[in-house]
């Protein structure tokens, strides 16, 4: 991590919403994070998700264009200080890789898509920053595309969760046609609870000391009860079944006029309305504070400490590790070999020592052998399996896919076709690393303790080569030698080369 | 279970081997097995596989003309007294339901094709009931294309192992010449020795009181080292060596000619030889005793005890809830629920009341939920895949296919294209099973303790009802009416029809 110096630098947190983008910037002065600047522009992707899940041109323009102002805001800043998530609707749309590239021709920073359940932990991180300290914390957030629900003790979320239901999608679903009646509300506050069914009863058991609602639709119901007379701001299931039935006065969504609701919110506000009624009732919620604190402070929160992201990385992996079992000692063999074979040929590879690419090796090597717990037989696609589909905080969706697919093709025949594309990396960088974590796992593929020669593994154009300072290192190893000569076929059939 | 007579059932197991295909007859007379005989004939089906993993038909028609004989042996026999295994070349080959298909033609018992793991289990069942119990046992088992390796304690297995090596599939690799040379033996040795590389240090580290092998390829080492002036019969790594200097004395495999070598035998000997000093190297084996217990006396004392196979899956199906932090509180209440309709409904289904599948019903109640083990999106998709991929002893292959295919059906739209094809069980009952699992999991989704009344299932034809005595049972829980026309919808889309 290089810091613009050593006291102070500033950073900015951007989130890609359904229904808004949002901007924090900030400086860290020491280990204090100041708050600079917030920005928000309504930007609506969800609507413009068709009925193939594509985002239209309409809506990948208006993108463009609030990231092209949020770009200059960002002129000068380092990689490394900024963090750019998007949640829900790029999750959905197939056509995001399309978004991603031209977002990256007006806004050079990566942009990361982020799992619905990393955008809750992320959530929860904001508002547990922005609030004192308290027992125990239950967090929800309605978005434009997805809802979010944490509950957690001081900075750790204990249960997460992340429903496809939000202010934008509701609202197309259940007041398509604009009108405000009893039926309409009702119909979306039972598709709601349907939707809240499965994990309502883990809420209620676990229980919390203080409930807060975080973000707009959240916000705009505290601001629009206080508009009502309820000055304290205060949410509870009697003020939201009385704002329904004001709501119900007016025939249209566009007829409302409520004070402290901005036109802005006003087109979803009745949906955001009918999610929280269900929220409220069905996790039995007495009442709900609002917190400022949301999923653009949570990035910013954990870039305050540079480490702290890879912490969370580094303990989601150990995790995962000792859920599944693994063999640790192995994996730490597997791991400081891949660390060495990395420190050999990370400049030929054109990849820097200390990158994500060099820590997602190791928590590859780390956790290579996960699908053992499922099956010896074909256990690297197990593994690979578990790393695509697990929830793994602190990882975006694309890390995940990259450690997938490191696992993946940890040994056997190289089906190069069932390779993926990324768009947060090269993929020529991947393809090295898997070179790298099928050596480190080669050489040590029987597992005993008698030492390895020191070996050497050097890098020119396609062509790789294990060496030994032993001469006849494989002459006292013949399976060594036998494993070698397989791998180097494997190889040999994808265009690679092998020597040793 | 119904029995000849309640003291005295005749019963048979038959194994489908890759090699040769065997048959033991038992009388079981009240608790005691008595053998009464043993058939064996050789079929060398694995050699019979074409490169595209496709039986030829002479092999095909080699294993039928078999299964006719066994058949006139097997007249009067009831089908729950006869157990049928089909082992490594079925379990590789693409075409085995045309197999298996003209197989019920000429044998009219069920063919259960089990995986490596599975066969181990039941060698090691096999040796484990036929040799004097000791502390702990090493059995291996070689093969036409699979090798077993099981370390265990009295009837209970604890390491179990199943490699893709055997005596046919070796001899057409490595001595496909018919030559008979140090280099083809080292060759085929070293092969075996990279098969066993990534598990031999665990079965070294376990350790074991004596070790066995099992099956014709071990036999015939054994009495060729008896005909050699080892008396005893014991195998080590200094005979065995010795051996294959004697074998180097002959051009050809054409050629051998010793005391103990059947003619049958003569073909695979070689391969048989360097597989298992590969094995007796690598695991470090001082000696090895041979037993006459194999996969067959596996079965059959399986069979024994009707109720013990039902118990070893009910086992498993505990293990793995339990390994996979399963809710074993609602699991039970799915359970309970599926049961109940189960038991409305099976005549209707032509189910029988006690039978397999209602077994496998209640087995994927218990385990419908392992996939949340890994995230709860998509978790129905997730135990599929772990109860396909997992070993779960005393389950054959399609029995697993079953469960995944139940589980991964339980919620969500029906995409009946996902459907698997079964031969043992009918496709209609199976779906039959799934209607009933995803009402049973629907009417407990809201996981309260709120009781339900009582309810009735009932089936006309395509048309499902669920009803209650309570007329007005859904106005008091418009959670599970909206729940049951999600359902409703869902099952409408497929062409099948619920009312409630």
């Amino acid at each position: 991590m290089k810091n613009q110096s050593p006291q102070i630098r500033d950073v900015a947190a951007i989130d890609l919403g359904s229904n808004s983008f949002h901007m924090v910037v900030a400086k860290v002065v020491d280990q204090d994070l100041q708050l600079v600047s917030r920005h928000k522009q309504r930007v609506r992707l969800a609507s413009g998700l068709d009925s193939q899940k594509n985002l239209d041109n309409a809506s990948i323009e208006r993108g463009l264009e609030v990231l092209a102002m949020f770009a200059e805001r960002l002129q000068g800043f380092e990689e490394d200080n900024v963090r750019i998530a998007a949640t829900h609707t790029l999750r959905q749309a197939n056509n995001a890789h399309i978004f991603l590239q031209r977002a990256q021709e007006v806004l050079p920073f990566p942009i990361e898509i982020i799992p619905g359940v990393e955008e809750a932990r992320l959530i929860y991180l904001g508002v547990a920053h922005t609030q004192p300290e308290s027992d125990s914390k239950l967090v929800v957030d309605i978005g434009g595309g997805s809802t979010e629900m944490i509950i957690g003790k001081g900075f750790e979320p204990e249960l997460i969760n992340s429903k496809q239901m939000g202010c934008v999608s509701y609202t197309n679903r259940y007041f398509a046609n604009g009108k405000l009646s009893k039926k309409n509300f009702a119909n979306a506050t039972l598709a709601a609870e349907q939707k809240l069914e499965s994990i309502a009863h883990r809420y209620r058991k676990k229980g919390w000391d203080i409930a807060f609602g975080s973000s707009g639709t959240i916000k705009a119901i505290r601001e629009v009860l206080i508009g009502l007379g309820f000055e304290d701001g205060l949410i509870n299931a009697k003020r939201l079944d009385k704002l329904v039935e004001k709501l119900c006065e007016w025939q249209t969504i566009d007829d409302i006029e409520l004070a402290g609701l901005t036109p802005e919110r006003k087109p979803v506000f009745a949906a955001g309305v009918a999610i929280l009624s269900a929220i409220i009732k069905d996790l039995k919620i007495s009442e709900m504070h609002f917190s400022e604190g949301a999923l653009r402070e949570g990035l910013l929160f954990e870039m305050e400490d540079a480490f702290k992201r890879s912490d969370i990385r580094m303990r989601t992996t150990e995790n995962l590790a000792s859920k599944h079992l693994v063999d640790l000692e192995h994996a730490a063999k597997i791991k400081g070999q891949a660390q060495e074979f990395f420190q050999q040929v990370h400049s030929d590879l054109s990849i820097k020592k200390s990158s994500e690419l060099s820590d997602l090796l190791e928590w590859s090597a780390l956790l290579h052998e996960v699908g053992l717990n499922i099956s010896l037989q074909a256990f690297h696609r197990h593994s690979a399996y578990i790393l695509r589909h697990t929830y793994m905080p602190g990882f975006n969706r694309e890390q995940q896919r990259v450690l997938a697919m490191l696992v993946r093709f940890q040994r056997k025949a190289l089906k190069l076709n069932e390779m993926e594309e990324f768009s947060l990396y090269k993929k020529k960088h991947i393809i090295g690393l898997i070179r790298i974590l099928r050596l480190a796992i080669l050489v040590n593929g029987q597992r005993n303790d008698d030492p390895l020669p020191p070996l050497s593994l050097t890098v020119d154009g396609d062509k790789w080569t294990l060496n030994s300072d032993e001469p006849d290192w494989l002459e006292h190893n013949k399976l060594l030698h036998a494993d070698l000569l397989t791998e180097q076929e494997y190889w040999h059939n994808v265009g690679w080369e092998l020597d040793f």
